[in-house]
């Protein structure tokens, strides 16, 4: 059986490293262990450029090196370690991927599609993932259970009107692209949430696995 | 008057750093003060990308995240700092520029030319050098000087026909760019070398200067 990337998409506080968690249980009962990986991040090179990425002391960075940083993390992750784990058979779970720089990149500070599709391609190898949950609720809703977590990184110290536009270009690609995402309304209680995430779960693993 | 950018180029021990102090000198002498800058760096989050490159930890860093990484300094640098100054009439000294990504991340990684011009294009403001000298002598000659220097960097750990590569590619783009490049034997001994550069200085500077 070959590998399957599954990621987690949504903005602050929409229940990403939660629904993680759950994921990563129902998986394993059903025989698949996944390998858990975030971004940006999962490598050591990865997890510095993380480091930079969220430290508020580089408040002035500029559009260009946001983009470009994540892809540097993220081309790092698929050749280190997401494509030799999907090559021997080992699914891969990811709190966020390359939907991630379209909304924030994209959406967010306004880089060119084309740009972050032309670099998904040579850096990121043209690797897409199977399946991705969006988790998806109004921002205000967001910020406040992201806000409880304590200290603001540089990203989510934006505005509202930033978020908004992660959540609309998050809404627009997954409505664009209806056989890969599962829209899920993170806005619901968390019981309601995580029953319409194994029910999507379980509809994949049906499809994936041999009978 | 516009300001200028002048950079210096060339393989691991060729005499950049020397060289730059005597530029600085020779254009303060003649009216103009320049701002000095390096690469990768320049910036608070360029000085710490360019840590990241260094660091012989990331020995397994993949040659599309080096080159992103590189683009990402860059993009910071001629943002915060190169375009500005220039904007303000500054002159502006880099040890090393673009063309060095061309000969790294090019000539010695093998990362398409293309690919490299387009980040030239939009990641580093499609900005070129008024005037590049290439200091170029043969690799060993340049790693025995650089070997003195103390404990190998990431980069400086590749082997000679790295360093090959590298040194064809800047030959390469200084020949197909002589108009604005200067093409220096810095296989001489230091006070010729210095002579060339103060001469290639004094041309341009002729050329730039209101009479
Ligand atoms: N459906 C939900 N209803 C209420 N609170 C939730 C829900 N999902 C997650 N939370 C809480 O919101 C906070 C942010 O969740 P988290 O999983 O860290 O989000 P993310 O990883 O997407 O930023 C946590 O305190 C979490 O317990
Ligand atoms: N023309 C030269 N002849 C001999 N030694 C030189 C010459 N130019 C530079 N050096 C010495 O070589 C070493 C490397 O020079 P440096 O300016 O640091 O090179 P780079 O910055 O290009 O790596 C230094 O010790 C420097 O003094
Ligand atoms: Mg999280
Ligand atoms: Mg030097």
């Amino acid at each position: 059986m070959s590998g399957r990337l599954i990621t987690l998409e949504g903005g602050e506080g929409a229940g990403k490293s939660t629904v993680l968690a759950h994921v990563q249980q129902q998986l394993a009962a059903a025989g698949v262990v996944p390998l858990l990986t975030r971004e940006p991040g999962g490598t050591s090179a990865g997890e510095a450029i993380r480091q930079l990425l969220l430290d508020p002391a580089y408040r002035g960075l500029c559009a260009e090196s946001e983009l470009l940083l994540m892809f540097a993390a993220r081309a790092q992750l698929v050749r280190e370690v997401i494509r030799p784990a999907l090559g021997a058979g080992r699914w891969v779970l990811s709190d966020r991927f390359t939907d991630a720089s379209f909304a924030y990149q994209g959406g967010g500070r306004g880089q060119p599609i084309e740009r972050i599709a032309d670099l998904e391609h040579w850096a990121a190898d043209d690797l897409r993932p199977d399946l991705t949950l969006l988790l998806d609720l109004p921002v205000a809703q967001g910020l406040a259970r992201a806000g409880a977590r304590g200290a603001a990184d540089r990203i989510e110290q934006e505005q509202a009107d930033f978020f908004e536009r992660v959540r609309t270009a998050y809404r627009a690609r997954a409505a664009a692209q209806p056989q890969r995402f599962r829209l899920i309304d993170a806005s619901q209680p968390l019981s309601a949430v995580l029953q319409q995430v194994a029910a999507a779960i379980d509809a994949f693993l049906q499809r994936s696995l041999p009978a």
